[in-house]
């Protein structure tokens, strides 16, 4: 047995049936603080004394709407609980406690028609990945219907999971592959349409939604144009889910859309895809191409061409959003900088230019994480730590990895009840201008 | 700038020039340890007193050799340093400071000659990364020609550079990618002709070299009789440069190489190789296929195919090295864990078999890891802290990552000093038989 690791990662989660029935053990781990950090925190009480009662009932009402949550599911009639009696709908910012803000990803049900109707012709020539994943997603596994039916909608049920797991407001936005993988005529009407219904939903109910509008980069000057109205509607920012057919933005042909967003102030969230067809044959003879690692993978890349690019040295203020923890990256940035910067000064690729700054900055100061599908201590405090308190938002990776007691991890992490509150809310207020 | 952020991953590196000329600074950050551990670490002296005068004079000594190299590099002359005058050599079993273990990557010269001879005639076909990577190593640049050269020699270079790192023992090996990207005969007598070279070279040196076995999986039986052979020669276990022409050791026709491997009770360590063509392609556009970045997603992914495909079930007692801290892997386990598992139990993929235990415990008790590249303390302490502190051997990733100061990071770990003995000296004589 190895010596020293007392944390356990590993949930028993029940992921088969979008995880709510069962009790997953999340990991807890220990806390990380530097040793000037803990001391600093322990003069300060981590939830002042006129917090704990609220805190208290909160909990309490989340436990009660939790365990509603489950008997209905237990009863495995797939019938969505009623909304929960919540009273008057109290606005955002508040106490943490009943003020986590998440990320939760959603289809709209004509995309699913599209992808069979226009993708099954071209089969094998640029969407392996997708065909693997949906291909799941739309089939009688248990996992995959009770998946599918909770990423299409907006109504009840989501709002009841959000309920059971202690979250006041989701950021909403289309899940991959988006409309990324149609041709581009197709997909600048379907984002637009996409677009039209997503704020629907946020109008319907502005203290619980907020969203990233949808984007076809295929045409970036239409993307442009789509993001220039979609923030005048409201929208926080924009998704992108990861390549377009194989492409990445850090070819410069995509670099108005990076133009726009800074131009507008608001964040590119970069949400994973599966490998392209020109990477993902490897991951997938282990079935790795999806979330176990093909995803991270695959989006860590992205993020990473982007960072070697130079395209933050053209557009300084732009930020772009990771999930899961920056997709490993913060665990790399010694090794990044030390062979990036020695790959830059041999003069090796071309397409390696000199920067103004290390790798890691860029990825510090241009970026923002979310813990979604990374509800485990010791990671999500490493991130705090090496890329900073301001940096990192909570996320919960909904509906794929719904877990409605996974927020209790988070809850208990050894920050300042100041960081929780960053953690769980005003971080999110700062990056989407909540 | 990011709020808590008061580590610095980032190297000045000198690189350029197998980095030893110049002084790079190398990321320290803050220790990590959880409370308990912390409380319990100041109750015991990190170094007990009567160790410290004698570090204090090893460290004296050492900071004189690396001064000499300095001055040896920096003439820009390109001799080496004559070897230290040492005296009488110690063993290895001793105290840390002066016993640090490592390991150390060669390549035996006529490689070179049948790596031109033979690949250029297939390139484009197996081995666009072998092409890119070595390319630019028998090219004229001064980071090239410096890695070429030192990475040929076992001789007083070497050596010197170990004095002067600090380092008494060295694990060699064949670096990538090995014999594996040759036609299984040729592959079959290199490796012959490369162990018989090696182990005169640990003859000559034994108080300073160790090293593992080159096979050839393309003819696993023939493998497995290198094997054999090569540990009763005194070889201390087998690498494996990753990928075989694309194809992975989770196939269950090169099983019979762990079933070797466990029988005589030696590691098999698993070391980077550029991605394989139906991968490499995205990694390639923005020069991210090596140390950068590709590596690290290849032998991840390497590792994790073994996990998944059920070997550590059939031989529970096999023990996989991996560098680089685990390529990433550590961080992720949480994820895997709960991927994985739904992905089994929704009977996704034929190829995921279902495990006796979870993926995290497999990467828990059959894998051990170097700290090769990693130079940080904050992944360093995060993957004592999560894999534990018997699983986590130093080493520098020599000589392409050879920064002389190195181990300065790694002795300023806030860890007792026992746990420093294990990490620089104990874990690598239990794995290793040394």
């Amino acid at each position: 047995m190895a010596k020293n690791s007392t944390n356990s990662p590993a949930p028993e989660a029940g992921a088969d049936n979008a995880a709510s029935e069962s009790t997953p053990k999340v990991g807890k781990g220990t806390p990380t603080p530097s040793r000037a950090a803990q001391e600093a925190a322990r003069k300060r009480p981590l939830v002042p004394d006129d917090r704990k009662e609220a805190a208290k009932q909160a909990r309490a009402k989340q436990t009660e709407a939790r365990e509603r949550a489950r008997v209905g599911m237990a009863m495995g009639d797939d019938k969505y609980l009623p909304a929960r009696d919540r009273g008057p709908q109290k606005k955002f910012v508040r106490d943490y406690v009943d003020a986590r803000f998440s990320i939760g990803e959603i289809l709209i049900p004509v995309m699913f028609l599209v992808i069979v109707l226009t993708l099954i012709p071209s089969y094998e020539v640029q969407t392996i990945g997708i065909f693997a994943l949906w291909g799941f997603f739309l089939g009688a596994k248990p996992r995959a219907t009770a998946l599918a039916r909770r990423i299409q909608t907006l109504g009840d049920e989501r709002l009841a999971d959000m309920d059971a797991s202690g979250i006041a407001m989701q950021l909403v936005f289309l899940t991959a592959p988006g409309v990324q993988v149609f041709d581009a005529s197709t997909a600048v009407a379907l984002a637009r349409d996409v677009n039209d219904e997503l704020i629907q939903h946020v109008r319907d109910h502005p203290d619980r939604y907020a969203a990233l509008a949808t984007i076809a980069p295929q045409d970036p000057a239409a993307a442009v144009k789509e993001m220039q109205r979609a923030v005048g509607m409201g929208f926080k920012g924009v998704v992108i889910n990861s390549h377009t057919q194989g492409e990445y933005l850090d070819e410069a042909k995509y670099w108005p859309i990076f133009e726009a967003a800074q131009a507008l102030d608001v964040p590119v969230y970069i949400h994973p895809n599966t490998p392209p067809n020109d990477m993902i044959k490897p991951f997938m003879a282990r079935g790795l191409d999806g979330a176990v690692f093909g995803f991270a993978v695959e989006t860590g890349l992205h993020a990473l061409r982007l960072v070697v690019s130079g395209v933050f040295d053209k557009f300084p203020r732009l930020q772009i959003g990771l999930g899961h923890l920056g997709e490993g990256l913060p665990f790399w940035l010694f090794r990044i900088d030390f062979m990036h910067g020695a790959s830059v000064r041999s003069g090796r690729y071309a397409s390696q230019p000199k920067l103004a700054r290390k790798a890691s900055e860029y990825l510090r100061e241009n970026f923002f994480y979310t813990t979604s599908g990374m509800a485990w201590t010791p990671p999500i405090r490493y991130v705090q730590d090496v890329m900073g308190m301001d940096r990192l938002l909570y996320a919960m990776d909904y509906p794929y990895q719904f877990v409605p007691e996974e927020v209790n991890v988070t809850d208990e992490l050894r920050i300042s009840y100041e960081d929780l509150k960053a953690f769980y809310q005003t971080n999110a207020e700062r990056v989407f201008k909540l």
